[in-house]
């Protein structure tokens, strides 16, 4: 454990004993290559695709990693938590691997497939409106009702410490130390967790966030050097609409290299640029972080580059670039 | 060499020096597996990924090895071939590859993502109607006219010996021999290439080969053990349109296991099934391998299959499960 302004961080070996017990349920996921993005970028870019983690996503890693951390309680209480998405998917499928009771609070308009998602898992959906307020309120009646355990979707250490065996991972694929890691960052649960694995085992690494323009609120906290909450922001990346926590907002004010920002044309474009050139099925929150890079080409210029594709959980049947719906 | 009827084969030393050669402008597709297409299928399958070779599809394969066999007398005449997609998309990725002027004959109506990648890689193209006696008198014209040197897309040695190395590869990379293979049909390159890798490495392995129900020619020509040939099939594999060629057809009149057939809307649920589950982009001739299989579960059951995806060369703005076009 070290210290961070009264938080108590993981250390290297709490991060190795994560990843240790999230490898049991999980499965290593492979980094791939592209020529062509390494041409037009004019840099060295790997991806480490945690599209094809278990559940669409590296999501599993932190929900694992809660679940485990009280197992025993877990199995007797049941847990919940709130999220639009991935997370949802995650400790639901953590919770049907591990025999725990487990209801999600998700906002009415969730993307389908992520609610069918979690349906699949065989996880009790309670709905809410599309509000912060009102994700916490329905979570803290159901805690106080039943008495299941909360476990957040990026402000709580077990889900970060689980985060960091992406980067941890990751690294020990690679044969060389990159210039730069380079993720999305949404509420900061796998940024915070990408700096502490870099703190242990790669620290010359500059770890650089990747955040849409139209939610820009880690960009402005991290530059007035100030928490500045997000307000409904309106993205196609739907991962990364939350705000930071008080936990992630400190790591990331201390630990972050720059967070740099994408437009919406550009993580549509480089969504589809990415299923066009890789095959590969990436969600548009992923995107954000090769449309930095290929925004800002002169930074990354013949530099190395790790980049983390965080996820593939995508309605096919409403894709941004195209104006349809079915 | 070995002989079949008349036509002389090549033998496991010739394919494996194709694959040679061909390893130093391709790379190595990664195998994949599935837990939930395990599940539904009732078989234990195995996914040779090649979506992911160069120019998206494994007709880089045959392309390289056609090009090798003559290269020195191709760096002079130049080379040409007819071909609606990844054929022709191939041969001028190889023919780039090997400082090699390439005029590629095109359907007009050929996919526009498919011209596009030809036009990539500084291919003349040359546009015909969709028909094959104009596709073949257009190619012969410019044979005449210019000395470029023929490269047929399936129906030629050089051709089949290179993408013998698609399974060769597999069978490498698997640590068991597998009960089955199972590819799409065309013209019948792949699977011709198939079944001889497969008579000298895994003579046990059944080859099956997979055909959309609406382009049926190859099933009716196993089955009647006569020449039946296509014509102008309308399936969504637009890959799979072609007739078996006069050395295609007696291979796998010989050596394939069965033919199975899938209808359209099999072929587009279970590429979108793939594309949601496996998070990959494959086009829908590679979804056929799969559909047959999950239309004949009887057959594969608790049996270990190794699919060949064949390519994953699609127009995103054009999607078979959407009615929509941009």
């Amino acid at each position: 454990m070290t210290n961070l302004k009264n938080i108590e961080l993981p250390g290297i070996k709490e991060i190795e004993k994560a990843y240790k017990h999230i490898q049991k349920y999980s499965h290593q996921t492979p980094l791939m290559t592209s020529q062509y993005f390494n041409y037009i970028s004019g840099s060295n870019i790997v991806f480490k695709c945690e599209n094809f983690q278990k559940g669409g996503a590296f999501k599993i890693r932190g929900a694992l990693n809660a679940v485990f951390n009280n197992l025993s309680e877990h199995q007797k209480t049941g847990i919940t938590t709130h999220s639009s998405g991935n997370h949802g998917q995650a400790i639901a499928l953590a919770a049907s691997m591990n025999d725990i009771k487990v209801n999600i609070v998700m906002p009415e308009n969730a993307p389908k497939v992520k609610i069918e998602a979690v349906r699949s898992y065989n996880a009790e959906i309670t709905f809410c409106k599309p509000t912060l307020k009102d994700r916490e309120e329905t979570m803290e009646r159901l805690i106080n009702l039943y008495g299941y355990k909360p476990i957040h979707s990026y402000n709580d250490i077990r889900v970060i410490t689980g985060q960091a065996s992406a980067s941890l991972e990751m690294l020990d694929q690679l044969s060389y130390k990159p210039d730069y890691i380079v993720t999305p960052i949404g509420g900061g649960g796998l940024i915070s967790g990408t700096c502490l694995t870099r703190n242990y085992v790669s620290p010359k690494t500059k770890v650089i966030a990747a955040e849409p323009l139209m939610a820009n609120d880690a960009y402005l906290s991290f530059k007035k050097k100030e928490f500045v909450p997000s307000y409904s922001p309106n993205t196609i990346a739907d991962g990364l609409k939350t705000s930071l926590g008080s936990i992630t907002y400190k790591i990331v004010l201390e630990m972050v290299s720059d967070i740099l920002l994408a437009n919406e044309d550009s993580i549509i474009n480089t969504m589809k640029l990415i299923w066009e050139r890789m095959k590969i099925i990436v969600e548009p929150s992923s995107a954000v972080a090769l449309a930095v890079i290929l925004d800002n080409k002169k930074i990354f210029k013949n530099k190395t580059v790790a980049v983390i594709l965080t996820g593939g959980n995508v309605d096919l049947n409403n894709l941004p670039w195209l104006n349809s719906k079915v």
